[in-house]
């Protein structure tokens, strides 16, 4: 995503710590403290600018969600979006994720959401996917039982790549949409990408995988 | 698929014995005699034409080829074709898979393609998908250890059901296209309707699931 150099990003953040939670480590096995009760808590990866995860908030009180991005001069952005929106039930982490399992205790989360992430076209690149096998280890150790990943994304070769990975890790497929707008789908929730991509009449492909006992 | 009446089709079958195979079931076990080799056994359900078994025929000299299709008005233009090829690894079968157990042995096939499959799109006739869990059983069945089915399809709905299907039924995906003539694929044997569907420009779907051991 191309991102604005935005000075003002570092204070937004220090100055929002009650949304954009500092020191996520010190959280992990008690996020639920965070949030103030027991609800279900799920995770997106790579929020960008906030349009799902504060959507999302709003269709499902009786969810917690977690937003983690990297970009400084983008998690701003879904902060705001986070407060216009007046939900209390999302959080934002200013983290990539290079190991969740230094955030998250295992079992502690109910739902991990894949948002148009870097498809990371070149082979040389494949570990870096958040498909690849290694982050499929973490989302296994985090998710509890019945957890599910939701991928969302336009890139063909990295939801082919996806498909494969889930079904090679021994996870089963639960739904697969190759043209998500083609169906209605009253309840979901658009990325800002996913509006881009589809108004060019390009397909957005969905699939939810689990983890088996 | 269309078809015209022909009626000489019931002459041309019975006269063409030793490449549409009368009485199938009497050869369960024994398909290796008809082809007087032990070269490995591919089945596909739905021949149409022939273009596809034909020209995989031809393409693959080293395996031995069985298309079932159940018109006559059509399965004489699949024997026309193979008899043009002047392959020699190719037989038909004038059947419908009702149960493929009534024609093969366990483990004496080794790879099924399911090419442009009726995609019975209503609920109520899910259980005549060919990917319908009571289909998968008889693959399954059939198949040797490694044995593979590899779908072809236009059909948006079904691939989306085929792949919950193989994944509910515990099969591994090996590969998967979401466009198959977007990529260089030099040894695609098409089939008649993949040529006109994607003329259109409409993408054409395939994948390879196996059964795991």
């Amino acid at each position: 995503m191309r991102q604005r150099n935005k000075p003002w990003a570092d204070d937004f953040i220090s100055t929002h710590a009650e949304l954009i939670i500092p020191d996520p480590a010190s959280h992990k096995g008690s996020w639920k403290d965070v949030f103030g009760n027991d609800r279900p808590i799920h995770l997106e990866i790579g929020t960008g600018k906030g349009q799902f995860i504060a959507g999302m908030a709003k269709q499902h009180p009786d969810i917690n969600f977690i937003g983690m991005e990297l970009a400084k001069s983008v998690i701003v952005n879904a902060a705001q979006k986070v407060l216009d929106s007046e939900v209390t039930n999302a959080k934002l982490l200013n983290q990539n994720a290079a190991d969740l399992r230094d955030f998250f205790a295992n079992d502690e989360i109910s739902g991990i959401y894949l948002n148009f992430s870097d498809p990371w076209p070149k082979n040389r690149h494949e570990k870096r996917r958040l498909t690849y096998k290694t982050f499929l280890e973490q989302y296994q150790d985090i998710l509890d039982a019945g957890g599910s990943v939701v991928q969302k994304t336009d890139n063909r070769g990295l939801f082919e790549y996806s498909l494969v990975s889930f079904s090679h890790f021994g996870m089963r497929l639960e739904d697969v949409s190759l043209d998500l707008h083609a169906a209605e789908e009253p309840d979901n929730v658009k990325t800002e990408y996913e509006e881009k991509f589809s108004a060019k009449g390009q397909p957005i492909y969905r699939c939810k995988a689990v983890f088996q006992s």
